[in-house]
């Protein structure tokens, strides 16, 4: 692990991110031309095997250890009235990870995936933004790091899933300021019109206390720990060449503050899911990314990017599984 | 089995589905309401587990024994030039859904689906509709019984896929038939522009030269084996309350004969993904049904919706795994 104690030397190590391997890719490519179907016919599926074999660097590969990691952190920001539930909710949240019984749970057994949940200082909420930043420098660091600790060497796919009230509020403060524009939040987890009012006049307020525009800049300023870490995990997963599935609003803004540093910073990931929280599709069109579903979730956790990992094992099955024309004898067109 | 020996038969079968179980409706609709998630924060993976609750006569259902069913039929119009591919690929790709070469054998694998792959009299095409009837009403109506046998009575989802060249050709010229309009045909597997004329010309010729425009009429007219075999498997689940999901272009239009004939004869399914198929999209509007994946796959053989499965399995994980406010000691916001 590389040092990420300041952002200096965060910025060192993703200036140093590898691509991905040519002739793995062009692999992949001849391959799924000889596949019995007509060309182009699994549409998504082809691009998305490709993509994968291109970072795993091989032209015929298997998923066989997917990893999702859920960040919990809590937000000074909470104070402001920004969510439908008590700040109390993370915590009560990642004791039902621990037991089994979210949504992230169940999805991801249902993708094979181990799941590892990390409880960012829950007792201590970053600072409300709307006063000056969220996090001092080595704070945002610390979370960086734990994030980029957090993922398994061995794995061979990472979802990046979060838990944290106000952290709606947070991602559209991240937006607002990398992105510019107005109308970046939403109704999260269902506040009222009232609530509705609180966020959009708390993220004016963060972004007039809070006037750095850099991607890690931001990150401090108007994120929160779990947004940190899940930056650090996708920035370890690029290191090591392990392909991101990105999860809704939150995990997009968290993506969003590492694509600022680098355009290519997120060239491993693809978007799992387009979420119902309206300005998750903004964030996507800035990245590039066209979602693999589009089902109207808004949980997080890491969920749509879960389900997201099914189409992939089904890109992979057929890519990798499938004959030939001239294993099958089928006459090619 | 009820007696399909003729239309009427049909149409008498048709005439005496049953509908969803409004009690176990009301107890999954009350389930979804306590599970440890913002209310509708898991968005269509909440209706599609409360529709398929509904359907099996469970608050709380479980998914363990789907079935794909393939059926495969040649077809006279191919005499047309209307495919890229000559129609010794039916049964070669038959041969290659045996020997578990294709896609939907890697798709069915993933979903955990018993794959079943029904050879509809290869080596004797359906007429050219070109010139009068694809098929005899003693035709139709064995390969629609042939469809309705191949349902396994104690699966609890279906899948129902085809296989046959030309047969873009008969499911344009069914909707049209249908739903009236132009521009029904596309690329299918991969035509040129000559291809693409010639498939519109055949299906006006098809038009002319059949007039009937009763769902099951049609069916025998302008559709093929396969496509009344996917329709007798369809209308086989609805008896048995067993919920299905609709593959691509080809799938929809056999699914529209049974719609044609009675607007909620579909209510037992939903649309598994939206087909690169120029017109798919038209048929499910048609049907009213929003596609729960759209990845640009135009392959037939059920693949679309064999990897629908794999949300269907993520919603009822959700549903049925996951732990209440109450159990959980999560505060209700």
């Amino acid at each position: 692990m590389p040092d990420l104690s300041t952002l200096a030397d965060i910025r060192t190590a993703l200036a140093q991110m590898p691509g991905p391997d040519a002739t793995a890719q062009a692999a992949a490519q001849d391959r799924n031309g000889q596949l019995t179907k007509p060309p182009g016919a699994l549409g998504r599926l082809e691009d998305l095997a490709i993509w994968y074999g291109a970072w795993r660097g091989d032209g015929r590969p298997r998923l066989t250890k997917p990893q999702v990691v859920i960040f919990a952190g809590n937000h000074g920001v909470a104070a402001q009235g920004v969510s439908a539930f008590p700040s109390e909710v993370t915590a009560q949240m990642v004791a039902n990870f621990r037991a089994g019984g979210a949504a992230i749970n169940q999805l991801s057994e249902l993708a094979g995936a181990r799941l590892d949940v990390h409880a960012l200082d829950l007792e201590t909420p970053t600072a409300d933004f709307t006063q000056g930043p969220a996090m001092s420098e080595a704070e945002v660091c610390a979370a960086f790091a734990a994030g980029w600790e957090a993922v398994d060497p061995s794995t061979d796919l990472l979802v990046t899933g979060e838990m944290g009230i106000a952290n709606t509020t947070s991602a559209a403060a991240v937006a607002a300021a990398l992105l510019g524009g107005d109308a970046w939040v939403g109704r999260g987890t269902g506040v009222d019109d009232g609530g509705l009012a609180r966020k959009a006049a708390a993220v004016s307020a963060g972004l007039a206390a809070n006037t750095e525009r850099s991607g890690l800049g931001v990150l401090q300023a108007l994120g929160g720990r779990e947004l940190a870490a899940m930056a650090g995990a996708i920035a370890c997963a690029r290191a090591q060449r392990i392909p991101v599935i990105l999860d809704g609003f939150i995990c997009s803004a968290a993506a969003l503050c590492l694509w600022a540093e680098d355009p290519q910073a997120l060239d491993h990931c693809v978007a799992g899911h387009l979420s119902a929280e309206g300005a998750h599709g903004r964030i996507l069109e800035a990245l590039g990314k066209e979602p693999l579903l589009s089902l109207g979730l808004r949980l997080g956790e890491g969920s749509g990017a879960a389900l997201a990992i099914q189409v992939l094992r089904g890109a992979l099955a057929c890519h990798s599984g499938m004959a030939t024309f001239a294993e099958a004898g089928v006459t090619d067109g």
